[in-house]
């Protein structure tokens, strides 16, 4: 046990600095806050360095995490995803050395549980009892089943048209539940009126900042996995961009405590054309998003029209050089057949989104043909069957195949 | 690369032994033929001290794998799954000391994926390009996605009343997928028909001899888990069995090694009381099953009415003082939930059997309160979705929660 390294929060707009061993959500000037560390001391203490003897869960970054008594941890055994290779899918869109980080191999089958187990056990030890958030689908899941396991109620609000699947887990878990006939941006509102009454503390996506440290360790990762380095360019399916925020943060972290060296990779948002802020305010170079009109997509965790994170994602795509880039529905329904098929992943729709910006940017020449790549699959295929059919042929007992 | 340790196929049955480094199926006798390995060689070398550091997948174990070289590994990051305490839930049943080895992190959201990944690369040194079987669903998932990583042709039948996101990963994979009116038996006929005609290498159950050796991994890493020793149970959802099988042959291999002292643990076979042939050989003191009538069960992976592991089966149980068990479908569905509530664990209907069968057996005074139970969940509850009913209030843009 240790009292760990977190020292306080910091608004990464205003700089203003908070308490962080008292709950909180936004800064008062409207933006997230950041967890910071006492990375000096954290380096002069050595703590990280057994790490590649630590279990194979995302705990082993532990002095990177906010919970500061491991009697508060809660945990399903997430983290440490496979980064595989994809050599005949690389080969096809033209990059040979892509790598998927596999988010599916996780509990709930998304890397919301990254977020979902760091946030509740830090609501847990804060003495948080009730928590509530809108979701497109996997954060909800993710986040009644991690509350289930605290012990703690959960108020989840989703969009009627989310993965049917998620609406069962949260159902599972006990949750609170509710659909609405909108987006997530709808299913918001109504959380933010019911978190107005006191009882449910408000956890949506970047509204209380301790889902992003669990995100950022998929960027921690994949440093340790390469050996203590980083990849040329990083993928990110890019709905509400935690993810993408917290790799960049991770990496800023390694390089502060002298364990990453050189250039960061290059972050690409991928987006789906249908709901894309994050690509129209890059390519327009703004500094702020707007909210993407009739948002739509079959990658329904990235249907996310208005993110209250667009301000960190565009900078941080600046900073390392990065870019935004949206696909069609149908690019990336063909990328979810076309990965199967050749690498035997099933991978979700967002994952297959950047699939398809891959392909795209190497054909633009954006990607040169020796980049090594890192492609975020957020989330297991199985958790929408819907994006492949099967109609196969039906036998009776006693039936022989037909010739062929 | 190392050339291995397996050193021949031999029949537990007749004791015939056969050449492992050319394709084989069951032994001249109808029995399954098991892989052999110079145990004696391999303890001498050292080979596994390093055990710790190594990466967290299944071929940590490289040396008791039958792959001969590295470059036939068709992997997708598969195994090392957590070994996840579920106190509240042990609590609930009457042992505390309960944990769940979660095999729904894993390539294609069940235990199927070990299977398919060491048969697979075995099937593929071997220089066979197309496999064929029949399945329940996550044997065939399983298969047809690794033999896609692979290059290589895949054959699957499935009973229409599988799980139908099972039938998606085949077609998503590429495989020639049927469905037949009927039962896993009645696939496998067809099946063996295929085969007949000689395009196609029989991987049913237990008839090649290497999908048992990636199952035989969950009891390998149990006891590396657990710091180099076993629980007093280890509960397993019973089909075809083969995890059960194989996790007894890692047992012994670990003792022959010198890396395991002490007796076994009592292996429980837990069955669907719709299809429960193993329970019944049990009670009536058999060395083999009957074909179980008119087999039925929501929890379809466990519906295997004439398992051909029946015997290895039975005396793995005999052996260790273990026992089988059946529970009824509401039994396992009530288990479903109570999982999802207490532990934040949303588990397949085969796991969750082995939930209803442990508070069975600790109602029954079987398990004594402070016995340490490991239950293996043999798959991702998400892959069955509609186990769990979700019905909740549909709310309009803007409206409020109710009060409450």
């Amino acid at each position: 046990m240790t009292d760990g390294f977190l020292s306080h929060l910091e608004c990464p707009a205003c700089g203003a600095t908070y308490d962080a061993d008292v709950p909180q959500n936004l800064c008062a000037c409207g933006s997230p806050l950041l967890a910071r560390y006492d990375l000096e001391r954290l380096a002069a203490s050595g703590a990280l360095d057994d790490l590649s003897a630590r279990p194979p869960t995302l705990w082993r970054y532990r002095e990177l995490l906010p919970v500061r008594s491991d009697e508060h941890v809660v945990s399903l055994g997430e983290g440490m995803t496979p980064l595989t290779p994809l050599p005949r899918l690389g080969a096809a869109v033209g990059v040979p050395g892509l790598l998927m980080k596999d988010e599916g191999l996780i509990p709930t089958g998304s890397f919301k549980a990254r977020g979902a187990a760091v946030g509740v056990s830090r609501a847990r030890e804060l003495g948080i009892q009730a928590v509530a958030m809108p979701t497109n689908g996997n954060a909800g899941a993710a986040w009644s089943l991690y509350a289930a396991r605290a012990g703690m109620r959960a108020l989840v609000v989703m969009p009627r048209d989310a993965p049917e699947i998620t609406r069962r887990e949260c159902a599972a878990a006990g949750a609170e539940l509710y659909l609405v006939d909108g987006l997530i941006g709808d299913a918001g509102k109504i959380v933010g009126e019911a978190v107005a009454g006191g009882s449910w503390f408000d956890v949506s996506t970047l509204k209380e900042p301790y889902r992003l440290e669990g995100k950022k360790t998929m960027g921690l990762e994949i440093v340790e996995q390469l050996g203590g380095r980083v990849p040329d360019v990083i993928v990110y399916p890019t709905g509400g961009g935690v993810g993408l925020i917290g790799i960049h943060k991770a990496l800023h972290e390694l390089r502060a405590l002298g364990r990453l060296d050189g250039p960061l990779p290059r972050l690409v948002a991928a987006q789906a054309a249908g709901c894309a802020p994050i690509v129209r305010a890059f390519e327009g170079g703004a500094r702020t998003a707007e909210p993407f009109p009739e948002a739509q997509t079959v990658a329904f965790g990235i249907n996310v029209a208005n993110p209250l994170g667009a301000t960190l994602i565009l900078d941080a795509i600046a900073e390392t050089g990065g870019c935004a880039i949206a696909v069609t529905d149908d690019e990336l329904l063909a990328a979810v057949g076309e990965t199967a098929r050749l690498e035997g992943a099933f991978v979700c729709p967002e994952g297959a989104a950047g699939v398809a910006a891959i392909r795209r940017l190497r054909a633009d020449g954006w990607l040169e043909p020796d980049d090594e790549v890192v492609l975020l699959n957020t989330g297991a295929g199985i958790k929408y069957p819907q994006t492949v059919s099967a109609d196969p042929p039906v036998l009776a007992p006693g039936d022989r195949l037909p010739a062929g």
